[in-house]
């Protein structure tokens, strides 16, 4: 049999230390924090600067794990080539990371006096996390065993919630649908991952498999693109600040995710034989045209505005899988099962890039009593925009530099 | 190969132009509004009378997305008798229609000093809007190719719109869940553009398409069904009055889908050889169940109203497909490829009789204070319950007129 | 044919004298409540203590929908070894149920001048006593027709909403969740009519049919424990009283369900062949997990004690199935087709001894103000800590004689 007793009791052991880990951890440091959840959250979230209500609080924080574990999980495994087990190692990965990224982000954010204090803003920041987790493993799926995906999501908890740590709360950086901290140095972690594990006779077999498989593909495609749509608005907006600035990073969402899906339609012919795009273009199209507004979505304040940069996002990844994801493969030797660097990787950065420049472009006259709530320290007068554009732009190549050492030293491991 | 470069490229082309045309509007036209969303919407929505506080909004919202996204989606993906390329165009239309129903909503509703205020409610009656267009994509599907669909989308959109401002705003009809400006106007303008395009030959091989694919088929309808029983009561109650008056909505609007449900399991073995019906068959019976209550969900005062009502159309819709369909085929030479006339015009139709049915019976004494969220001009005196009553019956042909009218014009198109 | 017309329409007329019953009974009993659906509720759901906005009520009311459509649904359809008519037969056992649970319900708990007031509440509680009703008919599924079925639920509303109100309202037993009323009390009542509808012969097939379908399986479970992850939290949560009590209910089920997770991970490659647990075992894990979780998911006041009581349930579960299912065939003839007793039965009883346990070890000082939510009578001082530990330790043998009874009743008709 393909899996001997050796290795099938291995993943078993590890799994059965991890958790006697997580619960003695748990036990040693963890409590409930005693005030109602939504008082006493992580500093960076931001959440002393909001007026919430708990009623509100609650559909919020399902929404993002939803989020997580739907579009997340299906996007995976509907990438599955290698059968239904990779479902199995998704949820593996999930149950574990979430655990520990609360003990984690406990650690850097909320440690006081020497215990951590819970609530449903720590399961967010943890979801969080996880997500980054997911889409590093998108890339190296299919190429890695699951004791090397634990391990992987072991140590990109522990860098991830660093690099929050760096630009969050030491930096000041506004990124609230998590452009750089999710996004960005997810797939950046994963491709180095990936770089590092080079297999050569691997991708072949892949790609012959993923012909294969036609409808079953499609069918999970379009349940995967209607969730993005529905729930990632919700995602891109959870910790962005109350009021308007909300409702705003919720529209900019759609208008750029239904101006990206449209340059779908648009380009796909173009580069394709069909007339109709397949339904993964599609979702990967949604999934570029919300992470584009990660940063920039509780920003923009015109609709055409996000109609525009949704619009570029879908046409940035269908071209990247056309012209840039062969190059990365041939030159780079970077093998991406997923494709995580055009969904993920590209978008990310070019919305820290656009968020930058909205930041220049911020005055009181147009945001109004946003300001306070996106760049509080501009508002406060502590520092000029053109100190806090500076700073979001910093941000990127200290994030893509933290992925990229991160993921080689995972890689090495 | 089945699709040339030329017609390829013609839907490229046609997305890029109308995308180009919406992207500019949208720059020309379209600002977010400055207070927060739910203080600012469209008059049709008659939200001034409520009191929504922001952390409600939201979920309504999400849920109305669903709504659209989701058992529509699934509702013309499963009759994807044309391979899961009919998913793709119906993410195309969707995605299409959105951004032109906010600006042609806008115009009528809420066009302000030259600009268009937007905001989540805007979204909501895009929604809506998009609804209908799917509905009546479901009677062409198959006999029209993407860019006549996005024609019929263009088209739809504005006559839909110029029908809701008719019906809401000039002659103040209480339609709070779309039974006509929907479910009536969706099934009928679908139906006459069908008429039009009457092809004699593409029927046969579509239903033994449909035998083919048997066990997909269940399973779409499966999840359908779910997601309809879950998300069409609140869809029926979005735009409905807050408070008492909603919550009645969304229960009459269970107990409808209840009774409907078994109704299908009472007419189905009389007249068909199985002993259990298919889902789709099921799926269609809650669908026409909550279709009915779409007038009268608010209005309804018992919940055993609720339950015949619910029972009836349960009946009429496995009736009107065995019985109508073919008469409507051979005689009037209209092709239904979804069924819609049977699933939203019958039940839209019985629907608004017993809307007008319910406000001849409507008195202070059964609504006390709901008769002022349900009826307001009606509670204010300037309109006697026969007046209004006589309206809500007029409103019927006057979609009917304005959905044939509008069909046979986009058909001939 | 299989099928003859006269089993046919016996099912049509059977379904046709229900749906007429159920129009009479609510034509003559029930209105809707006058007051705004959130202030009146019946009183097993304690809900006059909590402060509901309205607002705040419609989205939970909603999970519970989805939980017991969808979870619930997908766990018999994905079982549906007798092919997608067992998808069809579940949605008409909820469809009746609901109505039927409503009529009771209100007979036992809000019965006033010989009529029964529903609101939003009511329907919860009516879900409630389907989620009971569809885990029995998991144990029986497969051997008994759709007459049969309905006539189970015809009688396990009644005596399910007998043990609810001899234990919340007689006795004041605190079981938020329902690990008792409808996860125990649910298991060993289906255990109990199938062990008399005992048929040697259906059982073997059964096991083969369910080898066969190996990927169509994968993907409800995929889908099925996707949900229950989501909304399970929410589903134990529902009635447990407002504040911190609600938001450590969550916290807690998710802490459970991600331990059992892993437990699966641990425990499965040691008893089976496979490196990676099938998707089903993941599933009934998770289900598991969060059905421990019911009585005490308010009451555990440490994060890493819900750690490790999901482990614990999460090894029991695979356990059950390995060693315990095969005894309960062989020994005691009872066949159960979905294992109910290693999903619900024996993490409800776990659940119930935890939480009399977790009752013995309440203080003012742990608790708070939340003593007053969890157990007001405690609070009032009428009753002492210990005993209404042996309050909530008697409701565990109460239920299963109840349930066993029932159950005897009921196979026996």
């Amino acid at each position: 049999p393909k899996h001997t007793a050796a290795s099938r009791l291995r993943l078993s052991g590890l799994c059965f230390l991890l958790q006697i880990l997580n619960i003695l951890l748990f036990a040693v440091f963890v409590r409930y924090s005693q005030e109602s959840s939504p008082g006493r959250c992580p500093p960076q979230l931001n959440c002393s600067r909001r007026n919430q209500g708990s009623g509100f609080q609650q559909p919020r924080f399902q929404d993002v794990h939803i989020q997580v574990l739907l579009s997340f999980g299906l996007l995976v495994a509907f990438l599955g080539c290698y059968g239904p087990s990779s479902a199995a190692i998704s949820i593996l990965i999930i149950a574990f990371a979430i655990q520990w990224a609360v003990l984690i982000q406990g650690f850097f954010f909320s440690f006081l006096n020497g215990k951590i204090y819970v609530g449903a803003q720590s399961m967010v920041s943890a979801d969080f996390c996880t997500s980054a987790v997911l889409i590093s493993t998108g890339a190296v799926l299919g190429r890695v065993n699951p004791v090397q995906m634990l391990l992987l999501a072991l140590l990109e908890v522990i860098l991830g919630t660093l690099n929050e740590y760096i630009l969050l709360s030491l930096m000041g950086v506004s990124d609230s649908g998590r452009s750089l901290t999710v996004h960005t140095f997810g797939a950046y972690f994963g491709l180095m991952v990936s770089r590092v594990l080079y297999q050569p006779h691997k991708d072949k077999r892949k790609r012959e498999e993923l012909q294969d498989m036609g409808h079953q593909t499609d069918v999970f495609a379009v349940v995967g693109t209607i969730y993005v749509w529905i729930f990632w608005p919700s995602f891109t907006s959870t910790t962005s600040v109350h009021g308007n600035a909300e409702s705003w990073a919720v529209l900019n969402s759609y208008f750029s995710l239904v101006a990206s899906t449209i340059a779908t339609f648009i380009i796909s012919p173009v580069l394709y034989e069909e007339s109709t795009p397949w339904m993964v273009l599609i979702q990967h199209a949604t999934l570029a045209g919300v992470a584009v507004m990660g940063m920039a979505g509780e920003m923009l304040v015109t609709p055409f505005g996000a109609l525009i940069t949704g619009f570029l996002a879908g046409l940035i990844s269908p071209l990247g899988f056309r012209f840039f994801s062969p190059v990365l493969h041939s030159r780079l030797h970077i093998q991406d099962t997923c494709g995580v660097h055009n969904i993920h990787g590209l978008p990310g950065i070019l919305g820290a890039l656009l968020g930058t420049l909205l930041t220049l472009l911020a005055t009181a006259d147009t945001y109004g009593d946003r300001l306070d709530l996106v760049f509080p320290l501009v508002a406060q007068g502590s520092r000029t925009v053109t100190d806090q554009a500076f700073i979001q732009l910093s941000a990127l190549p200290l994030t893509l530099l933290l992925a990229v050492l991160g993921g080689c030293l995972t890689g090495e491991l």
